[in-house]
């Protein structure tokens, strides 16, 4: 059995990984600053007694180190993160702060703490424009068109170099959107707060026919596992998405279809949903998939899920902002 | 007419590049902490009337923003660094400020200031270990082995972003080793300390075997100013460099010749000087060819004239750190 110290523990990702290596057996330490974070997450964990939660954050390196050192993890799980991407341009120091300086904070926590094994949360943006999909972990080196996909190359990089220079074995993995239970973030939650409201019109950024792909949170948090009981050292990347992309005009149309409402759809224009938008975001994952990973959701499933759960727990739409 | 703000511009680099736009008869403005940077540097051009000196520090986003402001220059050329890239393991924090958060400051400031145009001193360092060489801009998405290399890659990707998101035209060179007058760092300087106080022994990092590519400065001016005379827009890499390479060992042999000397060799061992090392620099600089430049020096005379500089000027060796 292992100790997670697991960043961001109390968020849609992070909750739901500490749950399962909880039922794994494995001791957990929750590191939250709750800025997104919800209580509610670690309802059924934190009955648990090998289940410890830490309110702090990321940005602050003394606090941080100092309840690493105490919880003396085998790895850090680095889910915590500024994940909206597409704020980047109006507030680019959270960016910064908290992707940037904050992985920083862990890289330099961990070599104080002689932590042995990182796991971090990278995602399929850092590829930009990228010229070839599926694209597979060493395409050619992107140039980056996002305050949030540069704050996680900046952040990537910070690890590596640590990896390779203080001996650390960590994992990074680039990450499609999540979809699934305790979703509280992104496009899904953006159109349904807005039809919950007004049910008769849809506002769609772009042209609705950026191809995305999309992983069920159960699919992820298997991928999670098997790359950290495959006992990875040095430094490895794994993408982590689905084979299928969809278009946000389908998933428009599944998300009104489990609503059960019609609204009439508007568009922004353009191929992009904003600046830094990627029109298309397909991963190349057979790295992981040779691990013996594979998905099991569809794309429509996810969406589902994810509609289903937040229309029965629709408070989460007054406690996230 | 053009007005530069130039970062660094009292370092080996920063105050040839003033030099050489002041003899254009553009506007200069350097800035510098004076960490590295030396008066010295600044004789000839400080008795200039469009020349102007402001002592700050990247670091100080404020005091940068408002002195950019004042300065309403057409472009920023960012050549402020902390450039020891060996010693990033002892100092982790030094890139993280300089590198990353100070170019972070840049980006900041020129998009407060409405700057228009960005030049950046990348290197090709970013590369980590690449498997093609001459290494093109567009090779394999690279892991990075130095922190100095993250720090760096993360100054490219806050910069592309801010281009992206902003409107800022910007510029990223990944420079190799930059030899010739005003050189105050690095290994021609580092070996030539030492062998100024013991001439009869060398000790030398790794094998001696690495393959590293050096451009003369004045090759270096010569291709900044054909990429800044090209009136570039939105976000272009070029890398900087050398067709040749040359060994470490062959190095230390044009040093010791010039300095008249044969002081015995002795090696650390290891394919690598140090950890983060990469063992073979070699860019292709097809891109920036194509705009017509090329390099005039060759390897054996951008030692030589950077020993013989260091000569007549020893007194460099007790000014630097």
């Amino acid at each position: 059995m292992a100790k997670f110290f697991v960043t961001g523990g109390a968020g849609f990702i992070g909750s739901t990984f500490a749950d399962s290596a909880l039922e794994k057996g494995h001791d957990v330490v929750v590191y939250d600053n709750f800025e997104t974070g919800l209580e509610l997450f670690l309802t059924s964990s934190s009955i648990n007694s090998s289940f410890k939660l830490i309110k702090g954050d990321i940005r602050d390196l003394s606090f941080l180190t100092e309840s690493i050192k105490q919880s003396e993890p085998d790895w850090i799980v680095h889910l915590a993160a500024n994940a909206d991407i597409r704020q980047g341009l109006s507030r680019p120091k959270r960016d910064l702060e908290f992707n940037t300086l904050g992985t920083w904070n862990i890289a330099e926590a961990s070599r104080l703490s002689n932590v042995k094994n990182i796991l971090f949360s990278s995602t399929g943006s850092v590829y930009g424009e990228p010229a070839i999909f599926p694209t597979p972990e060493t395409c050619s080196f992107p140039v980056q068109t996002s305050l949030y996909g540069a704050s996680k190359i900046a952040g990537e990089g910070i690890l590596s170099a640590y990896s390779a220079g203080y001996g650390i074995n960590c994992v990074t993995f680039r990450f499609v959107s999540i979809l699934g239970a305790r979703y509280t973030h992104g496009h899904v939650f953006d159109f349904m707060k807005s039809l919950l409201k007004d049910s008769s019109r849809i506002d769609i950024l772009g042209d609705g026919k950026q191809l995305k792909s999309y992983l069920h949170i159960k699919d992820l948090i298997k991928g999670l596992w098997t790359v950290i009981e495959s006992k990875p050292t040095g430094y490895e990347i794994y993408n982590i998405g689905h084979d299928d992309t969809m278009t946000v005009d389908t998933s428009v149309s599944y998300i009104t279809r489990e609503m059960n409402i019609e609204p009439q759809r508007f568009y922004s224009g353009g191929t992009r949903g904003w600046i830094g938008d990627s029109p298309r975001i397909q991963l190349d994952c057979t790295k992981l998939k040779k691990l013996g990973w594979h998905y099991s959701y569809d794309l429509e499933t996810s969406v589902k899920d994810t509609v289903r759960y937040l229309l029965e727990n629709k408070s989460l739409f007054n406690e996230v902002d």
